[in-house]
């Protein structure tokens, strides 16, 4: 038996509508596009048993858009928090190095059977069974290139589980492939579908036909499988996003720059900004209906997702936020 | 670390499509009803992570459809058999009955942990930590009652894994919220919604923390949240599939017995036929485009899903296969 873990995260608006007031939320607490892949579900995705030829289709466009070499394995899970679930419980291991700070699931989901410690960096992983790199990673956007992954791997004979969740803006620095890998992709973030739940694992062919039987058939529903073989085989698709978020990127930027806070990290999905101010800034901009991500564990740290299409909206609240804040 | 364990299903049609030479393949090798709820899949349930009111509200209507008990707790799934999947890591048991033949997947989830037998009846599973019972039963339709279920658990201290895979056409009969069970409920197949993949286990609260926890955040999709939500709350719609259903079974019994194929059990969503012929008209149904189930523990077996407005088809290649095989 084990201990019920709590982890906060974004996302979840409960919170954020009450703060709003009535107004309606702008949520920017996530790194999800919000320039989402056109998707529509075909009716027979949803009636019948997903077939195991729609699976074998999605994994064939993941391998494509991911750039899985033939000689790795990969498996489909309904979103990477269910892959997370699983590790602990088929690999065993004494000591875990989490390089963070990072993304809070993985230490909670590995504490449940081993020992866990955050580290700085992979370097100072060495002695764990198995060590978590985030890249690029939540919330600072830090990468850890695959050529040092993999080379930590071999000196050492851990596993490293790299998360590639954010992976997408980026596809050539994968670590897929890498010999003591297994890389997590989330389809969610890049193509702006989290509620479909659609993650993969890259591995070697033991552990992810481990991991394939530990998840039973049927794991992922039809609508993710029909919806994701066809974002993922839409290779203009991905390039034109791409080239779109990084446009925004730099327009969130100047927007933030404009308010006065300085962008420390991030990804061309989120941007990370310290500020001493930023329980106020998250607060008032709270009660303007824009919801930001706020970290516990550093409180000087304030989260923002690409607004979109209210951009207008949010550097105006940015504005009026530094005059009511007098910063 | 485990062995895969391979168990055979209905609803996977590769091999129905090779037999079919091209014609359109009829699938009755599942217990599926063929008129689904009439699903829509609004594009902010694809979007955003699914917020935990989204899944508030579609336990809340699980609890009415299924007649849950406050008493009760209750967590839902991508899915029964990712519950199943878990169910063998969670709880601990030595020895595990089986009430069978039954739905295959129980017995194979459970020999990765324990060791496994299959009883006729619940009185037979005496002596184990934990007995799972199917009600109604797939394939034979039989029935056991939740006050013997009730009685056992009482009297013997086991954990009994109710299974009411089928249990939407009767659900008066639950088990739900009887001590000493977890009952577990799909929605794919009353809804005719397989594929969305969504499934609820009902038990004490202890039970069900621990299954909730180790599913993880955000285990059930967008899509999935939004549809079973609307369905399980269409008590008139439920009400008239039932009586729809009850009308078609009858009259696909009677189709059945117009070939000579005698109904031996069923539920109105499948049935159940012997016939020592079962692999000839299995496989000159099949050539037909007509695809049935078959159990390689039971070869006189033959199952029959509901035709739905392919009544006429089915009646038609019956009579004529009836009359090739000269029976």
């Amino acid at each position: 038996m084990v201990r019920p873990v709590s982890v906060s995260h974004g996302g979840d608006l409960a919170e954020a509508r009450h703060l709003a007031g009535g107004k309606a939320v702008l949520d920017l607490s996530t790194g999800i596009n919000p320039h989402a892949y056109p998707a529509t579900v075909p009716l027979d995705a949803m009636t019948g048993l997903p077939q195991s030829e729609m699976l074998a289709g999605c994994l064939a466009a993941a391998r494509e858009a991911y750039r899985v070499p033939a000689s790795a394995a990969i498996a489909a899970a309904p979103g990477t928090q269910a892959i997370l679930q699983w590790l602990p419980r088929l690999f065993s291991a004494r000591r875990v190095a989490v390089v963070g700070p990072t993304y809070g699931e993985h230490a909670a989901t590995w504490r449940r059977c081993a020992e866990v410690v955050e580290v700085p960096d992979l370097a100072a992983a060495e002695g764990a069974d198995v060590a978590v790199v985030v890249t690029p990673n939540n919330p600072d956007g830090r990468r850890t290139p695959a050529a040092e992954i993999a080379a930590f791997a071999a000196a050492t004979g851990a596993r490293v589980i790299v998360d590639e969740a954010f992976g997408d803006l980026d596809p050539a620095a994968t670590a897929a492939g890498r010999p003591g890998t297994l890389v997590l992709k989330s389809f969610g973030k890049f193509y702006g579908l989290a509620g479909l739940r659609l993650g993969f694992a890259i591995g070697d062919a033991a552990d992810i036909a481990t991991l394939a039987d530990a998840l039973g058939p049927w794991a992922v529903s039809g609508p993710a499988l029909a919806v994701g073989r066809a974002a993922l085989a839409d290779a203009a698709w991905a390039a034109a996003m791409r080239r779109r978020l990084a446009e925004e990127r730099i327009a969130l930027d100047g927007a933030l720059a404009a308010a006065g806070l300085a962008v420390v990290g991030g990804t061309d999905l989120f941007r990370l900004v310290e500020t001493d101010q930023a329980a106020a800034w998250h607060h008032r901009l709270a009660e303007r209906g824009i919801w930001t991500r706020r970290f516990t564990e550093a409180p000087d740290r304030l989260r923002f997702g690409l607004p979109g299409a209210a951009l207008p909206r949010l550097a105006q609240s940015l504005l009026a936020t530094r005059a009511a804040l007098g910063v």
